[in-house]
């Protein structure tokens, strides 16, 4: 299972994802979920992935391969040379509709070969933009109202970012939510788990921000995970007591 | 859509359930999922259901109309008659069977019939004992280490319940973790609402302790959303902020 959550806020995006790919609880490997493409001055363009290995990988591969010629210069109609963040969106929709289609014969062995996509980031001078791509290829995009999505095992961890991450939330809290959320999820489902990618882009940078990843016993995710459980506990004691008036 | 949880204790087993219905968001009722059967002094037996609406109506209706004879005596076969808390798991397992057999011509339309129970109570001077029946009809138990169920809509909530609920938890306790799970649910899913049925039974009581239902603008639901929402603000205050450097 998956994790990945990225949030459109006034400062810019912010991205996470989990590396545990598993196909049971006996087949576990690390992959990161998260792919950025970064050309200083002119654009960051990340993606995060859920679902199907071989779908979401091959996707990537197919962008990767395509986005440049031989001599390793941006081709115009790859990601790196495409013009407008939305027509990114539309290239990872037609190449995602391009590998579904050819694996077809796969799910037709019963195999749930779909993936999802999280895409965010900024070309040139225009506005940064955030993306969700879903299996049929067809996507949405972030607003200040609906400003993050999430995708894979999202439900855990959505009642930390419901509460907080706001499109005025600053950078670093909104880092700080996700990585709450991160821990919520883990502790519910085991084939969510470290490390995680934490990614932020700040607007109008055209470059990373701030990109790091908390490894097992990470000193800092772990300490995050005690104080807010204890946090927790605190905010519990505070609840009043249930009225509880015994039947007569 | 439904979420229903129930724990079981050292004290007891405590109940809760939401009596929200919907065919979707346009079309949304309120029905009860708690049921409950008590004779007193000789047993207590309390179901909650999550599913298609036909379904669990016709396993509760069928389960009432055998448990009694046309003069209201209980008969030996039903629920209020048979002698162990496995033999009510067992007839409800067979009567669900039962119905989606009957309805199978539904099912063959695309419509999903299934529906999942949690059963639990005490019957004589037997230990009171805590089942969760599958939609296939089989059923597993809860133990002092997998003390607690959930059916519906389940993953929003289960966080604070996973931290908070154990064997050795008091009851009043497990009851505030349950509407402090119910108040997440709903901030995530709208089709999720009031009221609330709450409900405990102390073992060895052989009647129903402690039942409540929390109504639009009940009061105590409305002071401990607030709470929580601010005592999690404050337990996020807590969390250091992310070690945040800046890429070169």
């Amino acid at each position: 299972m998956t994790y990945c959550v990225a949030a459109l806020v006034e400062e810019g995006i912010v991205f996470a994802s989990d590396s545990r790919t598993s196909a049971g609880p006996d087949n576990i490997a690390m992959y990161s979920k998260m792919m950025v493409w970064e050309i200083v001055g002119d654009r960051v363009i990340v993606v995060l992935s859920s679902g199907n290995l071989a779908t979401t990988q091959s996707v990537i591969s197919l962008l990767k391969m395509r986005s440049k010629d031989d001599t390793g210069a941006p081709l115009p109609t790859g990601v790196l040379g495409v013009k407008k963040m939305y027509e990114v969106a539309e290239l990872i929709g037609a190449t995602l509709r391009e590998v579904v289609n050819r694996e077809r014969s796969v799910r037709e062995h019963g195999v749930d070969i779909d993936c999802s996509f999280i895409m965010g980031g900024q070309i040139d001078h225009h506005t940064p933009r955030l993306f969700r791509i879903y299996p049929e290829g067809n996507f949405i995009e972030a607003s200040p109202d609906t400003n993050f999505f999430q995708i894979g095992e999202t439900k855990y961890g959505k009642p930390i970012i419901d509460r907080v991450v706001r499109y005025q939330t600053p950078m670093k809290e909104v880092g700080k939510a996700f990585l709450v959320s991160f821990d919520s999820t883990m502790r519910s489902n085991l084939t969510v788990g470290l490390p995680i990618d934490l990614m932020a882009y700040e607007r109008d940078s055209r470059k990373v921000t701030y990109k790091r990843r908390f490894n097992h016993g990470d000193a800092y995710f772990s300490k995050i995970s005690g104080i807010w459980s204890a946090g927790l506990r605190r905010a519990f004691a505070e609840v009043p007591d249930v009225p509880w008036v015994e039947e007569a």
